[in-house]
């Protein structure tokens, strides 16, 4: 009898190794395949694609639980942890990458300053069928009972059928509320903004300083898209690619140019 | 007699303040408006688009030269410097936002990994027309003579003429040689990928530690890219957007999903 090869599936996350969001996603694919977990040693949010090119990585073996996946603690970011997993810790390349679950919501413009999705993105780029996930409750002990069922679908799905190259996909599950979700929803982006504001304040020296503090301003609400299907308590999946191209404004560039 | 209005122009970088690239890009926007740079106070390479959530931010006027620009260096990366430029250092809205001069290439899958590109796409969420230029010369006294007169007629031709919503340009430079340049030729970002390795080594305490090292791999060869242009001698623009949905692979996604 052949032993079954198990798919490989590389894990990360920016909030850290210690997070429960993590916890959950290790649980999940652990039923999916062999899982290798390479993720921050510190909270990454907000970090987006940065990668750690002045500095030297750290990259240790860690026991955080009794599971069997294999975890790695790395000082980088996010796309680091992704780049020193794929090159260096892994035998072989990965047949999924995952990241999350984060706590709080990657839809919209935040996919641009996510860390997750920057995991994901570079998975992409690696050419591996990859996935971010997030939640929308920014608060430590939230709550992903009824999440898990669909970052098991999704992986599973993902994992069978794979992924049109250059893309990776952008899970953001609602907040558990009194309603079940709806069920699953492919979306665009929703076109949306934050109004930053800075509240200065003083420092005991007497110098100033800010804190950056905003409101997310949606100005599409069309329902093609994720934020408006997420208030309709859908579980989004938004595909993300890594060519930034407007090919559509080649021609007005020129124009623009006079060339 | 009225006086003339000159136009209201930010600029910010991600090599630093004190970076020469950004001294040559204040000297030629002080011949098109009124400029005020807010600038990263330390190097901000390989950021993308982090922004600091998790922090406070310093963002204080400094003097750095005789020219008539207003100049604040900040704690934050380059999209920092943007939302607290634009909502906290100025009185109104600016008409054009530029970013650079970067040392290297932001060519291909650079763009992703860019500061200075992230400053530009976080300049077209505000709504404002916005570039980044980049001269690929990663050294600190690169030469940026030829450089400066396309700098100069870009960033002049997009003040008259504006920008598509939501794109903004990513603008590349050949490192000047013998050959002068061909022109400018507005181009799609080259399918690449960087090839990453990992030089392990040993701290004096016997703890391994690893430098990313890595080689650009052009997968694509394509005469509409920005690295052939390059390669050719070109001034390169890629209009570059911040909607990441890959729009032509949602029925692949919802095949995957069987929905």
């Amino acid at each position: 009898m052949t032993k079954m090869v198990k798919p490989l599936i590389l894990i990360t996350n920016d909030d850290g190794i210690s997070s429960p969001g993590i916890r959950v996603l290790i649980r999940q694919m652990n039923r999916l395949g062999d899982v290798v977990v390479v993720a921050p040693d510190s909270p990454q949010s907000g970090m987006s694609h940065a990668i750690t090119i002045s500095d030297s990585l750290r990259c240790e073996p860690i026991f955080m639980d009794s599971g069997p996946q294999r975890e790695f603690s790395c000082s980088g970011t996010p796309a680091d942890c992704i780049k020193i997993g794929v090159h260096e810790i892994l035998e072989k390349k990965p047949d999924m990458i995952v990241s999350g679950i984060n706590h709080g919501s990657n839809a919209s413009v935040n996919v641009l300053y996510s860390g997750t999705m920057a995991a994901a993105i570079e998975g992409a780029l690696q050419g591996v069928p990859s996935i971010g996930f997030s939640l929308l409750d920014y608060s430590w002990d939230a709550d992903f009972s009824e999440a898990e069922n669909y970052v098991y679908k999704i992986a599973s799905m993902v994992l069978k059928k794979g992924m049109p190259n250059g893309v990776c996909l952008n899970v953001n599950i609602p907040k558990i509320s009194a309603k079940r979700y709806k069920g699953i929803r492919v979306c665009r982006q929703t076109i949306g903004k934050w109004m930053e504001k800075f509240d200065k304040r003083m420092d005991p020296n007497g110098k100033s300083y800010y804190w950056m503090t905003g409101e997310f301003k949606d100005m599409d609400g069309s329902d093609e898209t994720d934020i408006w299907a997420l208030n309709k308590n859908y579980v989004t999946v938004v595909p993300v690619q890594f060519d930034l191209t407007s090919h559509k404004s080649i021609i007005d560039i020129n124009k623009i140019l006079e060339l």
